[in-house]
């Protein structure tokens, strides 16, 4: 597998674009559209929030045929909680994008995100897609990639290349995320593309392999939103022979997936609203692997260890105080702690001063890992979150004004 | 029942006071005892978390016998994750406290609240407890609390009387929050004093209602700590006749308990790390009580919501969002929300810019109150919460610089 740089991202039968169609106050882009020049296989994987946004309730139906051949997507309004008019909206949305590229309405999958609440403006929808349909490039992912951002402070982009059935398959993706980070999903979307030649069930048990090793495990403040997705279209152009179940086709697109969704994954946790670092927390030797991500995701979640890490401080305690309310079985005289390759607590101790200041070292970095060994079973999980600061609070607290 | 000024505060038959031992590296109080002149009905409940403190050990055993006469309380080192070294700190305390009290060593409760991983300063703290016993007052209550306190911006006291069985009966209590605070239960401590004639086993059973009214219902930022404890003494000064189970006497102890309890808690959410706002959060007609307190418990813990609340901005597709990953049973197309008296959504739709308007008025108020109507069921919660405000961020960033 190589890794590609995404300056140069395309992939064969694919084009995009994004632009500003007016739904933003700002002047930044707000609508992109992603299209195969013919009918790909699609999988898709959405939010388990109970209050789901119209686009996640069509998409749902959608995606159960297998196919599908166009996304758009628009930034600064989520169509949520809109009810039937907002579902009306989001079919109105495929359907004018079908018109302008000419293909069935019921392949086209949409995907809304913003603030919650409020109406689409449907006349702006309408002449900005036929505006970026005319625009559409094979080059023109950095755009869509800036069309899907809220708060977040740069577009997601990853690519990456291999041999599969005789054939050079790529596999690209675009994501963007920031606040409400979670698993199941959060405000959160991921569209990823390829070239290749595979079967719908194929796709859909490999992406939702994909995501639990990757958006799965990442966390940003724990809360999940009404819009999370992400989109997988397999186009076939790279006419390579169908990897069967099982096959070593098969698990070399499936590690080209993981690749793209992992990379995608951590650049949402790096620019996790106000994060200054990404962090990696790793749980061993816990009774099973629930418990071993229970715990894990426990410590993530944690405002405290959240804001200790922003503010550089090995305060380990906070750590075994979250492990000791994450409801797994844990002995704190058996618990060890690293940060970074430091052992800051050994059996419940902390391991003094030297220690101490040498993980409040390995916190000065931008990449921080903390290992907990449980000494309790032998399962492992590990999940990427990020600390909390200052801009965590002025984001959110300003967000709609 | 009387709700009296606490500047007055005084309880039959008790002293206590708070001193600056030298724990804290700041000049602020850090010692605090609090004694009864006979032996007091006592109860106690503890935090739930796996990771107990060794005060924590130490009381749950002692409070069994039902039987106790002074509480030692220190704040600026936890004594938590000190393994036996510091279950023997926590005996020796009150060793060191009986002795200088004249009273038997098993009657003495310790509490700690501050770091974690630390040893408490013995040398210092024998110093400061033989200090402490020669100030001992009848008046003492203020002193106690500001001993407790930790990031707390006040001290917390509370007293009520009440006529029972032929006597004036009084019940004070003193408490100490700030960060942490979340049901089972917080780096909170509460000490609860009365002088009513009760059994212990009557006391147990008040004290385990009153809380589930008051410190079980509240949430600052949604972990919960190694040391937490309410504990309470009834030593029968008084001399009023024992109330029976069920009894009119009973229940308005019951009702002074809870007063005492319920403003305390208050207090303790009030002054939670960088509040600015009191959030109520009331969730109606769900389908039974655990999903109501569960939903209300959600919305009070999301980090998105409380900036928004901090933010004074009526984002309630965020509230929205919450109660759709909260779990529990509900259709956005039936939910009703309220902030102050405004109709912000009807059946899961949003009222418009007028009641937009009114809700951001309402939350300019330092109390807030958000009424959430699932229409599911006719069980209902009730939740006290704050904001999250850069403050927040910035005081347990900095904890232990």
């Amino acid at each position: 597998m190589r890794i590609l740089d995404t300056k140069n991202l395309s992939v064969p039968g694919y084009k995009a674009w994004g632009i500003h169609s007016g739904i933003k106050k700002t002047d930044k882009k707000d609508l992109a559209i992603i299209y195969s020049d013919r009918e790909a296989a699609v999988a898709g994987v959405f939010t388990k929030n109970r209050v789901k946004a119209a686009c996640v309730v069509l998409n749902a139906a959608r995606v159960k045929s297998g196919k599908g051949q166009a996304i758009i997507a628009n930034s600064g309004c989520a169509n949520a909680c809109t009810g039937k008019r907002g579902l009306a909206d989001a079919r109105a949305t495929a359907e004018i994008a079908a018109g302008e590229l000419g293909i069935r309405p019921d392949s086209v999958l949409v995907a809304s995100t913003g603030v919650i609440g409020e109406f689409l403006p449907m006349p702006k929808m309408a002449t900005g897609i036929s505006t970026a349909v005319g625009l559409l490039s094979p080059s023109g992912w950095e755009q869509a990639a800036e069309a899907i951002m809220t708060t977040d402070m740069y577009p997601k982009l990853a690519v990456v290349q291999e041999e599969i059935g005789g054939k050079t398959v790529t596999v690209a993706g675009i994501a963007k995320g920031s606040g409400m980070i979670h698993p199941n999903m959060a405000t959160m979307l991921c569209f990823i593309m390829t070239d290749a030649n595979i079967s719908a069930p194929m796709l859909k048990k490999a992406l939702a392999a994909s995501i639990e090793k990757s958006f799965h495990i990442i966390t940003v403040d724990g809360d999940t939103s009404t819009n999370d997705m992400v989109l997988c279209m397999a186009n076939g152009a790279a006419g390579n022979k169908r990897p069967g179940a099982g096959s070593k086709d098969g698990r070399k697109f499936q590690a080209c997936l993981d690749a793209v969704s992992r990379s995608l994954a951590k650049q949402v946790v790096r620019d996790g609203e106000g994060a200054t670092k990404f962090v990696e927390i790793e749980v061993r030797n816990a009774k099973n692997p629930i418990e071993a991500k229970r715990a894990a995701m426990t410590v993530a979640k944690s405002s405290l260890v959240k804001t200790a890490l922003f503010g550089e401080d090995a305060n380990w305690g906070r750590i075994m105080a979250a492990l000791g309310y994450s409801g797994v079985e844990m002995d704190e005289a058996r618990t060890d702690i690293y940060i970074g390759k430091t052992k800051l607590v050994e059996k419940g101790q902390g391991q003094g001063k030297h220690a101490d200041r040498e993980a409040n070292l390995a916190l000065k970095q931008r990449e921080v890992q903390i290992i907990i060994d449980l000494h309790k079973g032998k399962a492992a999980a590990t999940v990427w979150t990020c600390d909390m600061s200052y801009e965590y609070v002025k984001i959110n607290a300003a967000y709609r004004s």
